[in-house]
């Protein structure tokens, strides 16, 4: 379609249902405590960026979304684990996800934890069974699993959980790199995986690949810093969860930089986002708006 | 050798050395605390029977076992992280595993649950790396996530500390088919997915995986039922752990069938075993040994 006439919210609607009726398809159906934990927090909304971002990294290579809907749905998986043990008692300590009670709350927290371990679990058995060549799927589990491993994602949300007490805070240029170091691996590195995984399901050379990491880098920096700004001036209802950064003291963009440079810093972190993909003529426009989105959300 | 002439203590010891070396050499070198978590645990000892049945399963058909040693670590990793998040507070609440503080008595819960996670997402890593056509990776991806999943071991693990609370305990042949279904999902899980990822990765052909998945099956079951045992008889100094099943007054076979029953079942389950691998001449010695070491360990 036309430029001027794409409407990012009616594609990430159409694209939202498509991938939760693929969810849907791929969740357990038994009445294990288990498996009604695992469809309980995947089917508690969010916008399913992570599997839109899949989708269009292969879409950029010219291969057809069916055929790795599996994968798509595995970085949701993984995405929903991260999520589940992140609000723990001891992790987070969050009651509320999504305005819904939060898995430990609703099933227990020795159900919670095992649902996240079985989501992770089932994440690499979904990204397995993509419909491509075996080499590509041997990379793309590689990607999954550095990425959101003890090395990105694990590691952000460990220097996020419990090194943050330990920082000296007033040391303030340390305090700053260390968040940007941990909102790097906690936010980018899925979304990071995401577009990698997609790109390289379709065949991508390193160089595009690169580009794309890129990308996802500069969204993923950005959307943490419009998160921290958002856990403080949302609605807290809008927002669905309580504000527990606040609540907990955690260093965050805002605390450190105010929210007038950390808006500046988001502009700049999509600005550079968007010049990466302007390679990708046939996504381009789609990948412009995503990156717009990721800081634009209403607060 | 000659038959007579094998010591299978001799032969663990020697692998056990060989995969510790391996172990060490894949586990993260950093001083973060989730890679300090990881090493404590994955290092604290154990006689690795599972990665030696991921060589044993690789050998029958003639693989070398070093161009496998990422695979056969990778289920020491997934062993491992079961034992963590099996021992937190609240699912099996233990604070003494293998002699030593676990996880989360050592380095506090978030970490132990994320060192966990860590340990689980990396197994698929180092599995992924297998020296073996691509083709042979995914299908032991596959096998991993499958037995590891909400449909095996996990499942085994929710139904042990969710489930029996619940169970009615005067209907006592259902309660002894749900232990046997536990000890299967718990235990044969992860000896039937390190002999089948073994025979996979080696090329083997269905049939011979069906054998050696009825040969894990079995001595599965049958350590389950010796560990029950021993959970009561044994020295607990000598186990490096408290009694916490019979703490937690759950269901075992001893308290179903009796000792001198739970002894002879595991007998027949070790001669079903030695019967489905005596067609594998080359390693059929080996594994008739580990099966009844499997039952024979002190108490």
């Amino acid at each position: 379609m036309p430029k001027e006439q794409f409407d990012l919210n009616e594609y990430l609607n159409t694209m939202g249902k498509y991938i939760d009726k693929k969810l849907k398809f791929f969740l357990p159906k038994d009445k294990s405590v288990i498996s009604q934990a695992m469809r309980y927090s995947v089917t508690a909304g969010g916008k399913r960026l992570r599997p839109i971002f899949v989708i269009l990294g292969a879409e950029i290579f010219g291969l057809q979304k069916e055929k790795i809907m599996s994968a798509s749905c595995a970085v949701e998986y993984l995405h929903t684990y991260s999520l589940i043990h992140d609000d723990l008692p001891a992790m987070d300590n969050d009651d509320i996800r999504r305005g819904k009670p939060t898995s430990h709350k609703k099933f227990g927290e020795s159900a919670a934890i095992l649902a996240g371990d079985a989501l992770l679990t089932e994440s690499f058995n979904l990204l397995a069974r993509a419909e491509v060549p075996n080499d590509r799927i041997v990379k793309a589990i590689k990607i999954l699993s550095y990425y959101s491993g003890y090395k990105g994602m694990i590691f952000g949300q460990a220097e996020d959980t419990i090194e943050t007490g330990k920082w000296n805070t007033k040391n303030i240029s340390l305090c700053k790199k260390k968040l940007e170091f941990i909102h790097i691996n906690k936010t980018s590195a899925l979304i990071k995986a995401s577009l990698l995984i997609g790109g390289v399901l379709a065949g991508a050379k390193d160089g595009d690949l690169k580009l794309l990491e890129k990308y996802a880098h500069n969204i993923g920096l950005a959307f943490q810093i419009a998160d921290d700004i958002l856990d403080v001036y949302a609605d807290k209802k809008l927002l669905g969860k309580n504000g527990s950064d606040k609540d907990n003291n955690k260093l965050t963009y805002l605390s450190l930089y105010g929210k007038e440079k950390s808006e500046q810093k988001a502009k700049e972190l999509i600005l550079d986002a968007k010049k990466s993909v302007s390679k990708f003529k046939n996504k381009k426009n789609i990948l412009e708006k995503l990156a717009d989105y990721m800081v634009d959300r209403k607060y």
